[in-house]
């Protein structure tokens, strides 16, 4: 739901009289949103959410991270370090340590001494991706999914219409409101802008410990190569808007002080605060949510001049909101 | 050329011994990158560079973010009026106004108040794609483009391989080392992170004097509905690093002193200061960039248990490095 690119007078305009215009302009991605029924949204449980607090920042501003953890099949194994690590309090007093421009930015223990909670062990490097059937909603579709697959594919061949694929994997899709890539039986988690991803040695898969957030392009050359265990939900542009580190040391600050110090980490279900934040995202399985990616896909309102007929998998980020408290 | 997400001790052990592995390694894209004979790099004109300077920031420290101009035959009515904009100083004094997250950095003149140099004017909003004819160095290889693409979907279609797709377009390549997207015989210059484009209203192309930088992930629906002018080739992080505007004014700043003032807006070859800042790019038509393009999608490393046998254009950007002044 991002704004189109208009210019500042336009903005005035639209800022000025939104609703007026509302009934005659073809669906919006908002508009759809906008729309859709209280049943078509999903509560996402405070146990699968990872509240980080950064330091404030110069002005004393709070910073606060919201991850949401990515459910099963994929990557539980991390996932299950990183509630233990949560739980231990381990990430308290660690910082953001390395961020590059256009990738990620990193956070943890720096210098990787601090002892890691009982039970936190290194997961293999081979679990990045499930079975198709391992994923239920998915394997519901199964059918419908790869007929319109082969359709779509058989029309493109025959220069019916332009080809629209992805560039990393035999198709796209979404799970649990989650971006997947499907390809030969296996689904796995996609990296987009906001992913929440394990950082690794060769030769192991890491443990949790150690986890970064894309804050650019799509890096989906890591998919399958790297545990995808969440997305920031909320406050990504705490993250985003850090100082770059130097290309130098692979954009890990340089100085202690540049550090971005963490105050604490906790799943949404242990925070001490009430009320406790609730999220609730659009049911990939709903109506509304088939609508939101046809009309991002197919832009009609009057601005857009060539509607795009397709959209790629992290263009189209589920829309997920703050449930207000009561 | 993005370091592989490694835990920071490996970042260490990288750093720490980056030759002696080279000779056993496999090829990277910047061993690649380094092993490009000169004949494969070519200068950027400096007439063709837009430097723009903001006010120094905080502490002092001077944020200098330059652009490389879109050639023809691309947006050249736009680009047309930004070397106007640049000679008549019309920039100087204007502002970053607006940052949007995972979107775009936009300046120009807030209130859109201040006259226009003569000769600026709108342009038509249809100018956004040019004929594969109209591009020389396209339209020498395609043949063989359309050959290759015709086989390979010949390939996708009898399940001999997967489908490696645009989302946005019939294919992607490169024309002159910039990122083009083709279809149904037109061409078009994509919208990548980094990409600089022209802010408009609803029924004008806009004038060129406000222009945006993508911060985010390439909103490549965009492409064909805005005309994409130039890309940032050094320094987008003094733009992607800015403070985000409010979403209830869709990123505008709401306090002008928020805006990051524009000292100057400079063609490079009208700098007053020697030396003038020299770039040179690696030639999307030589071997190098075609060895580059196909270790990005293959990656080799050991750190790459799957390479993705594929990549989106806008993770491929070409290699452009600063000539050292003699």
């Amino acid at each position: 739901m991002k704004p189109s690119l208009i210019t500042a007078s336009l903005l005035a305009l639209t800022l000025a009289s939104p609703a007026a215009a509302q009934e005659t302009e073809p669906p919006t991605p908002a508009s759809v949103v906008a729309a859709a029924p209280a049943s078509d949204w999903k509560r996402i449980d405070p146990a699968d959410l990872l509240v980080m607090d950064l330091a404030p920042d110069a002005a004393g501003k709070p910073r606060r991270v919201v991850i949401q953890l990515v459910p099963a099949p994929f990557s539980q194994g991390w996932v299950g370090n990183i509630r233990k690590l949560a739980q231990a309090q381990w990430w308290d007093g660690t910082s953001v340590y390395r961020v590059v421009d256009n990738w990620v930015a990193q956070w943890g223990d720096v210098d990787e001494s601090k002892a890691l909670p009982e039970g936190v062990s290194e997961q293999p490097d081979d679990q990045y991706t499930a079975l198709w059937s391992d994923v239920p909603a998915l394997y519901r579709q199964a059918g419908d999914i790869m007929v319109n697959e082969a359709e779509r594919l058989e029309r493109v061949a025959s220069g019916a219409e332009p080809n629209r694929g992805d560039s990393y994997a035999g198709f796209t899709t979404h799970s649990n409101s989650w971006p997947v890539a499907v390809e030969a039986g296996d689904v796995w988690p996609t990296h987009c802008y906001g992913s929440v991803g394990v950082a690794r040695s060769v030769g192991s898969g890491g443990t949790g410990s150690e986890l970064y957030a894309v804050i650019g392009h799509a890096p989906r050359q890591l998919d399958r190569n790297i545990a995808v265990v969440g997305r920031v939900i909320e406050g990504i542009e705490y993250l985003s808007t850090l100082p770059r580190g130097p290309t130098g040391t692979n954009g890990v600050y340089e100085d202690a002080s540049q550090r971005v110090p963490i105050l604490s980490v906790r799943l949404g279900s242990e925070l001490q605060e009430i009320p406790q934040p609730q999220f609730e995202y659009l049911d990939s399985d709903s109506q509304s949510f088939a609508d939101y990616v046809h009309v991002r896909a197919n832009r009609q309102d009057p601005f857009y001049l060539h509607p795009a007929g397709g959209i790629d998998i992290c263009n189209v980020q589920p829309p997920i909101r703050r449930i207000p408290s009561e």
